[in-house]
């Protein structure tokens, strides 16, 4: 079968399992998940035994050992996602939920419903727990899920997709709710992004070429995660101990992730007090600081800065440093560089605090706490498929909620159109 | 400039006035509103003027009259488009709501802020109408509008906007709020799609070719509107008197619409009652009726219909009938069918009412009322900018509410990641 008629065939199967998956009621799709979590750890030689062999692809290819450490499935790890399912499992259905009634003067009685979404494409680098996750959170959502994860997991995604699909038919469900296209061709993708009216949304997951790529060539909808790019701002009324905590945990607790400070805004009232002590501390925990002529006249030891280095997501122990002229310049710096990710302002002044939060227009808008908790687990969303930088449909952390829309329901007794 | 150019920087002018738009107060956005109002009908002998032009142009290329009377610009349709735009202005202002609020265990609160968009792309065709009533939605929502109206309308168009943005910036808003691609060759369109990273959203108005191709082309999230196929179900347990009444209103009061029947389900059951009343008062007021074979035996003067009609959308005087065998096959063919769309069932029967509602995976669907009732005004929400039949973001009639995000705000007092 050609490429093209081959992930045809497993949209449609997906578009089967979307179905039975919308009637499904919460208590079987809990039942299911936690089947398929158990099941999980009762097949975990079997998803092991897979797991060596893209493990050998990827020793004998050359990859990098930090590729190979993502790749790898331990027992440890099998664990985690059967735990994982069972989280999900636990969490509030969010469908079927009537977020608002209202009545209107001819009597009839208008609602919005959450309903599923239908069809979710997901298109995936390498880990391979994402498989499971990513298929958990859409299942529960009412959503099937079409998975298209990287070649250097084909091994081990098909196994664990497998025992998934097992379980959803053993336990009565459809096979369709998850599906897997296991072709590692590039042009599997361009199939995929084809599917109009069949998937109803792609869910890129990965690095930003593969991101760009799937956005540029897409028919379907897309929600997707581009980089990065933090700023924490400590305001001259900051209690600058809660700022020197905060910045540093913005920077250093994770500094690979999304959701870590790329650039700390001083006010320039106390940049003379706060940046030598703050400088110290980034230095002593190995961090390469780049700052502005002025900052680099307070503390000279630091690097210059560079214009486009305001835009770079380092995801590394690098950091730029720059002194403001108060919030309104903050602002302006923020709204020029910022990804429109994550971004705060350490304040203990209430108007400065309301103003950021209502005009930084950023997926995630912190007064007094780190970038860092800009995370569905942290928001307390119970578990995320991503962070959204998107403007439409969801922004930020993107929990079971985000997996669903709103339908209008109307409850009438004859009312028509006059 | 090449047409590149100048589409690159009338976007780049929408997003500088986006970003004004997001920062104004809903006092100030309402009274521009209510100037602009005023504005139309003072300078209403320079609209007419500019509108004459179009005409010309169309009744020397031969267009039809029906498209003529859509463009034409009366004292009395200039008239509703200020009364439109004062409506909007009284509207509540979505901007700003804070949707839900909560706790987290480490003390936070983590709330999600309804956020404008940004800069809204609207494609549509001729009428010269949309021009305000699109502008005035977005900018109430805080969105400034990149527009490409219709070639026909051109002249009406640009008059339109030019009176419009004259009033934003003479009231200190930016005249970016509002800008107009007042070129009409295609290509305008295509380079607009590639405006990723400045426009935000694209909503094309129009008919399906329009639509498909943005679709296809861009790489902006695009909110659209397919065709309505759909469906009233008069179930057994329905009260014929009422069912006859939101059928005839469906299919009679306005077939030319997206929410109108396209086609009948009727339970077996109570057919040979309901269908010869039914067909009667269709046929009286002109209605062409294609039956399944089953309806033709009741009723054997009506035509046949065959499997390809069920997709249609007649738009017209012209209605499908089927019989079915209870409420599970009229949901089976309603899923195989419709469009998504509007879909109704007339009963009495409270569990098949509930079922209904729950399982139809419709943009609206009713109990006991009319089809033609899935309208933003008729729901309540003031206006509307479209009904869209996608699955992301909204379904149904799109307000001011849908022409909005929200983004996730956070108090904090000093919380990190641990």
């Amino acid at each position: 079968m050609d490429i093209k008629s081959f992930v045809h065939k497993k949209a449609l199967e997906a578009k089967e399992g979307a179905k039975v998956l919308a009637k499904a009621s919460s208590k079987q799709k809990n039942s299911v998940l936690i089947s398929m979590a158990d099941a999980l750890l009762k097949r975990a030689k079997e998803l092991i035994a897979e797991n060596k062999k893209d493990i050998k692809f990827a020793q004998d290819k050359g990859l990098s050992k930090a590729l190979i450490d993502r790749l790898t499935l331990t027992d440890k790890r099998i664990n985690e996602m059967a735990q994982g399912l069972k989280e999900v499992a636990a969490l509030p259905d969010p469908v079927g939920e009537i977020v608002k009634m209202w009545q209107r003067p001819n009597g009839m009685t208008v609602g919005k419903m959450r309903v599923p979404i239908g069809v979710i494409g997901i298109i995936y680098e390498s880990r391979p727990n994402v498989t499971a996750d990513a298929a958990s959170l859409c299942m529960k959502a009412g959503n099937s899920v079409l998975l298209r994860g990287g070649s250097e997991a084909i091994n081990s995604n098909r196994a664990i997709v497998k025992v998934l699909r097992d379980v959803a038919k053993k336990e009565g469900l459809h096979e369709g709710v998850i599906t897997f296209i296991d072709i590692p061709d590039r042009d599997a993708v361009m199939e995929m992004l084809k599917l109009e009216g069949i998937v109803d949304l792609i869910i890129p997951r990965g690095g930003e070429a593969l991101i760009r790529a799937v956005t540029e060539n897409s028919r379907i909808p897309v929600l997707k995660h581009y980089k990065g790019v933090c700023h924490v701002f400590v305001d001259r009324d900051a209690d600058l101990k809660m700022a020197e905590e905060i910045c540093f945990n913005a920077k250093v607790q994770r500094p690979g992730t999304c959701n870590a400070m790329e650039t700390m805004l001083v006010d320039k009232k106390i940049a003379k007090i706060f940046l030598p002590v703050m400088v110290k501390r980034f230095k002593d925990a190995g961090v390469l600081i780049k700052g502005c002529n002025l900052s680099k006249k307070i503390v000279p030891s630091i690097e210059k800065v560079e214009d486009e280095d305001f835009y770079k997501e380092y995801l590394d122990l690098i950091l730029n440093v720059k002194i403001v002229d108060g919030i309104e310049d903050a602002m302006e710096h923020i709204a020029r560089y910022s990804s429109a990710h994550s971004d705060a302002i350490v304040t203990n002044d209430y108007a400065k605090a309301m103003r950021f939060l209502k005009e930084v227009d950023s997926s995630a808008v912190f007064v007094n706490a780190s970038t860092r908790l800009n995370d569905g687990f942290q928001f307390g969303l119970g578990a995320e498929i991503g962070i959204s930088t998107d403007k439409i449909h969801a922004r930020g952390p993107m929990g079971l909620e985000e997996l669903t829309c709103t339908k209008f329901i109307v409850f009438g007794n004859g009312q028509l159109r006059e």
